[in-house]
């Protein structure tokens, strides 16, 4: 790699003004409280009683955008970075502070002294900022606290955004995760003709908290094959002598920028439907660059010790204290920095204008780009109702059509996409194919079906990718939804952990405009995975994801066809939340009309006198409630029998497709008051609630409530096998025997032949387990059975 | 790569024979229950009415399996195979029943045609056995139906066995996930030494359930630099000429097998300490293999569909029933099993004996190899307490030193390990490794500390990697722990869910032998991560746990060092649990004597008389609860606060160790009765509960309770930032001065200056707020607070 040929020294030394400018005032956010440009000698006073921030991988990101600034200036390059070293927060804050952005987000924080000594003090200081690159600060799309999710995110930006640049920035810590490992091959979903490029710069810095890292530790021909492997051709760059990185970082850039042009050159023009090998850049420089070499006889610079804070005793011990000093001023403030802090025109020479700056383009405040999404009247695809549990209908494959028209409509603006671990189809949703095939880049085969180098549906075996994708997609202002097996999308509990506590943030900054949600479609459900047994059953995602911000987290059960279209119509529409909606692809009864389906959903739950025998007059002697398609079956089948055995029972019907309303609504958005409560479940009435889940997230939802001791909740209870769709719900005591029992078991002062009934119902469930043993299938009493009024 | 020398065309045929075999088998599982030998033409009620398996991956499996058979047998090697395809269940299925290990477990599925008869018939079937490789599988520690984990397994598996030879067959679809992407790098963990050897065969038949995978469509050279910059030296085995590809499989098995057995000699005669390139086999053979090309003028074999059931309405039409009977008749029935269904002897030709056969392998039912780990008197390590809260230690320093000794008493043995992503020294273990230094096989510098060609801790930047690890340690029967900070243990949330469900089906077979627990330290907990931020703080994963199995889990909050070191005890020794132990790595007050915690952990929770004023004659006027370290400062602090301000009030403290004596004990093996939990907690009084987590989880365990309506909990509500330690508590509610406040505003009667007693705690608060904002530490008073009675 031959230096750039038009890098003169004037620039190599504003670019390392640049650099070591970035670099004090990391290493100032992290320890002073006072005295930001060295005016005075430095006092125990100055330094922060407690030390928190990380030093060791600042220079390197420092480092980074230095060179990004260069490069965005001199192409005029529209560009993004995502930081996976999010604890690096004092760099980024740094460079967002020198290029202004900082200011013209926060402008308490000015560019002079006072603002340098305000940014220096509020960071990891009770009331300031945090120490991580958190959606406090300008210009990120990215936390990085939780590592591994970054070059996902970085690809989510740059799918549909043709004229974008994104750099990632990736730790060697990181590239140790799973998420980070599978998103490599990223590459082959990135589209270069109306995608735009990522760039990945693996950063070799060594050490992670305390120890190497492995991808440090390759001789570097097993390194820049693995690389090569993943599909790029890696440019390495590595020294501790900061001109001659600088020219080669300059150098290196100006080679991957390159060939990205080339790249999309070609394949814009038609030249070539190759894939290419996309660029990248492995930086390998000391951890702790530019700091204390040793620290109490011990090695800290390149060293796993210089991770956070390399001196750590600056206010007790003098010594620390003076290395302090001479590390700060090793930087030379005088140089970079006017008498009034303002950074020198020097230091400022590679910085972008307006919104090419880093830390002010629009993309890392999405909402600034959103535009709605055009969801058709529902009514084209609505299924008709006369009357309810007389049609059959597969939710989601009901829902693919809704899907494929707003693929259709959005083909022109290219801002929604769907993604899924290889379950687009299983799910049942494939008419969306009709308008979008999935993203394909590697090679092809006749026999492969659906597969467009231009598609907007993301298929990929890991949920990590998938999740990660979609997440940077909506940071950048654009719309989704993952559709995935509810018991496999826990894989992704800690990264949805991370998006919900995002959001929560920015939704209290008023520069930050709200996000398309984002939406999870959980199908392939508990209750349907009879066949693929105890591993694929599981519940609990929604348990999760209701631990979290009550103002971010919105938890749909939808019980039929028509449900389902109301509640992503709402979904879709919806802003800065995470939406689940768990809904089956199995056929399911049509209960409810379109119009009647609405405004059920706009209640979020509500009775269903159709299905009850409550006059309305007075309270019922019962309330059977359900959540969820298949709970909504049993409940319905046991209302049926109770009319059928014990005719004269009063049983009141409440179906509940909000999760939320089961709170007080001091606790979430969408509680309900509790003379809302009292007056849908009785507060003295015995409530038997199926529920599609655990049921004791029923109970955490209700314990508040005056009815609470007569409440009764039937889920699932961790028991499965393969076996029948029935014999699930058997197995969980979940049926409409069950129910029914339940029934007879908790209303007092019935007619004698209750008892009679009740050994009915035990008959049955005894039939069906003689039954399937012997065929193998559901009884036909069960499997055909249909509601009648 | 050149054909096996050895083998002969007698031999050839033989392990086609074998293959041959095991493909009717698999075919034979998920479709028949009549007619196993096709002695009669097939009729539609010889077929299942409802068809559930998964045939495209079964005769890739049956190869592998035909293969490791022979060279198991000629090498007498002792091998484990973890099947990553694990949907492939009637592979496995019916390689067990060829080799006889089948029947060995189950005397009812005997060699024979009644026995073949009832193996095909249960598959899949209710009553009968999952369709995937489940712990009902002999041979397996792998269910395989979430993807990702067999790798780590594999490695977990090969970990201090040094004479095991572990293969790994590894599906295309599963490599793009993101665990099975970070485990490729365990090849830098491997000692060559005193480890066995991993042979992972990555298996390209093309396909996922829709789409084609990432690494088939890789050209090759691409997918051989990826294999080598994992560390690997690829064979690959490539056709679907059977005859031809059983010659190069069977060369690339003995070229593998060779290469590992010169790697292993040179590594442990000393002659090079450098890490080598470990071979593995690239298989890529189609998918569906040998089933029909065909079905309904659609390509099936080959392509994606034939993932699952290839023919799917068999008993309905006559074309695809003649197509299955054809099917199944190509394998030649006649000439691989004679008139009874015993497997004639050129079939069984490669197979090998008792237990180096690979359904018999005691590696596989890890609890017979087990032996009681050597857990130290706790006496050495306990931290003297003369009275309550007069000390401090940091609780998981403490248990380092017990750590360290029980990794020095294995030393020998090689029976233990620590595991975790880079935060042993982060989690204040260190002292373990005196003991044992950290596995790393890659390139070491000077600098590096503690690491160790040989050693037992296994640190890499990934939770699962870590986490299959573990799990793979303790199913092959040995003994681990998992130190974790508490946020980031939710990326391994759906592996627990599994490695739970595991647990729980093998609880319930008798001929599975008990295994260690697996163990979680959770630490770096909530409440201490201040100085990282939001993204670190998450005290969810108890909340996820005890959705499982109650047999299955237990958690634990040890409130200080030595009940810590007797919670350590308890679970080290103990079997098939997830233990999960939260405990603070800070300097926490030390509460009890070893034999005060003792006690107190056998209760699991109880009151702690001399922290209360309730003199035990009545009912206390309220009860402090806590569970948690932080919690339980907080509650002690609140209780002397009391005690100072109205010392008339009668307040019982009560701790929480075990979180399941909340539940009833009839949901749960450790749960109270009513009468004791009614004796602690009382049935009337207010009981004010500090708690580590998310406060309604104590709700959800304690809603069927008599006092549960006076229950008031107090605990993390998801809000956070980087701040002060206390602050983290204020801000949350979960502070001393508020508990205070909590306790006045429940409890009737109080006297009349207990408003004024309100107002001074309201301005404790106050004054902590403006104190943090000003000076960045905590006001002195609780920095400094120290319990007095």
């Amino acid at each position: 790699m031959s230096p750039a040929p038009d890098l003169t020294d004037d620039e190599l030394q504003a670019l390392d003004a640049h650099w070591r400018a970035a670099n004090y005032l990391a290493v100032g956010q992290i320890y002073l409280m006072g005295n930001p440009l060295l005016a005075e000698p430095l006092r125990p006073e100055h330094v922060k009683p407690r030390l928190l921030g990380h030093w060791g991988t600042s220079p390197g990101l420092n480092l980074v955008h230095t060179h990004l600034n260069r490069i965005i200036k001199g192409r005029d390059l529209d560009a993004l970075c995502v930081w996976g070293p999010g604890h690096g927060g004092p760099a980024v804050l740094a460079n967002s502070w020198l290029e202004g952005s900082y200011t013209d987000t926060y402008p308490d924080i000015g560019r002079d002294t006072a603002g340098m000594a305000r940014l220096f003090r509020q960071f990891s200081f009770p009331g300031g900022v945090p120490s991580h690159v958190a959606p406090e600060t300008p210009g990120s799309i990215h936390e990085g606290g939780e590592l591994g999710y970054s070059l996902a995110h970085a690809y989510g930006a740059a799918f549909d955004n043709p004229d974008l640049l994104v750099t990632c920035v990736i730790g060697d810590g990181e590239a140790e995760t799973g998420p980070l490992a599978a998103s490599w091959h990223s590459t082959k979903f990135l589209d270069p003709v109306h995608d735009g490029a990522v760039l990945p710069v693996l950063h070799l810095n060594g050490y992670k908290i305390a120890n190497p890292t492995v991808l440090s530790r390759l001789p570097e021909p097993e390194l820049d094959a693995l690389l090569r492997g993943y599909g790029h051709e890696p440019v390495f760059v590595t020294g501790d002598d900061p001109l001659p990185v600088h020219r080669a970082m300059a150098a290196a850039m100006d080679t991957a920028v390159d060939r990205i042009t080339a790249i999309q050159r070609a394949a814009r023009d038609g030249s070539t439907a190759e894939r290419a090998a996309w660029p990248m850049i492995v930086l390998r420089t000391p951890k702790g660059w530019t700091g204390p070499a040793e620290v109490d006889g011990l090695p800290v610079e390149g060293t796993w010790r210089a991770h956070q804070v390399p001196l750590a005793a600056v206010r007790d011990h003098p010594d620390h204290l003076r290395q302090l000093e001479e590390w700060l001023r090793s930087y030379h403030p005088e140089e970079l920095f006017d008498a009034d802090g303002h950074p020198r025109p020097q230091v400022l020479a590679c910085v972008p204008e307006g919104r090419r700056r880093l830390g002010a383009t629009p993309h890392a405040n999405g909402g600034l780009l959103l535009r709605g999404l055009p969801v058709p009247a529902l009514e084209r695809f609505a299924v008709p109702v006369d009357k309810p549990g007389a049609t059959l209908h597969e939710p989601t494959r009901v829902l693919g059509h809704l899907l494929q028209k707003v693929m259709a409509d959005t083909a022109g603006r290219r801002d929604f996409r769907i993604v899924g671990p290889d379950e687009t189809a299983s799910n049942r949703l494939q008419a969306v194919f009709e308008a979008s095939g999935k993203a394909w880049q590697a090679a092809t085969a006749d026999t492969d079906e659906h597969l467009d180098r231009h598609g907007r549906v993301l298929e990929i075996l890991s949920e990590h990718t998938c999740q990660g994708w979609l997440e940077g997609y909506l940071l950048t202002g654009r719309h989704g939804l993952f559709s995935c097996y509810e018991a496999f999308v826990h894989i992704v509990d800690s990264m949805v952990n991370q998006h919900i506590k995002w959001l929560r943030v920015t939704r209290r900054l008023p520069w930050r405009r709200p996000i398309a949600s984002l939406n999870y479609l959980l199908t392939s459900h508990v209750w349907r995975q009879d066949h693929n047994g105890f591993s694929h059953q599981d519940p609990g995602f929604i348990d999760h994801v209701l631990n979290k911000s009550p103002e971010v987290v919105r938890v749909y059960l939808p019980p039929d066809t028509n449900t389902l279209l109301s509640v992503a119509e709402h979904v879709l529409h919806s802003r800065d939340y995470v939406n689940v909606v768990v809904a089956g692809k199995q056929p399911c009864f049509d209960w409810l009309s379109l119009d009647a389906a609405r405004a059920h959903c706009a209640r979020g739950a509500g009775m269903w006198e159709w299905a009850g025998t409550d006059d309305g007059t007075r309270e019922p002697d019962v309330v059977l409630a359900c959540a969820g398609d298949v709970p909504t079956q049993e409940v319905l089948a046991a209302a049926g029998l109770l009319r059928q055995y014990l005719p004269e029972l009063s049983v009141r019907v409440v179906n509940v497709v909000d999760l939320a309303r089961l709170l007080p609504k001091e606790e979430h958005p969408h509680g309900m008051s509790d003379a809302e409560y009292d007056a849908l479940f009785t507060t003295d009435k015995p409530v038997i609630f199926a529920y599609h889940g655990y049921p004791w997230l029923i109970h955490r939802l209700a314990y508040r409530r005056a009815g609470h001791a007569h409440l009764h909740v039937r889920g699932y209870k961790e028991i499965g096998t393969t076996t029948t769709p029935f014999d699930m719900v058997v197995t969980n005591d979940l049926d409409r025997y069950r129910l029914v029992m339940d029934v007879i078991d908790r209303v007092p002062g019935l007619a004698v032949r209750a008892a009679a009934v009740r050994q009915t119902m035990e008959d049955a469930r005894t039939r069906h387990r003689a039954w399937i043993r012997e065929c193998g299938t559901d009884l036909p009493e069960v499997a055909d059975w249909c509601w009648t009024e």
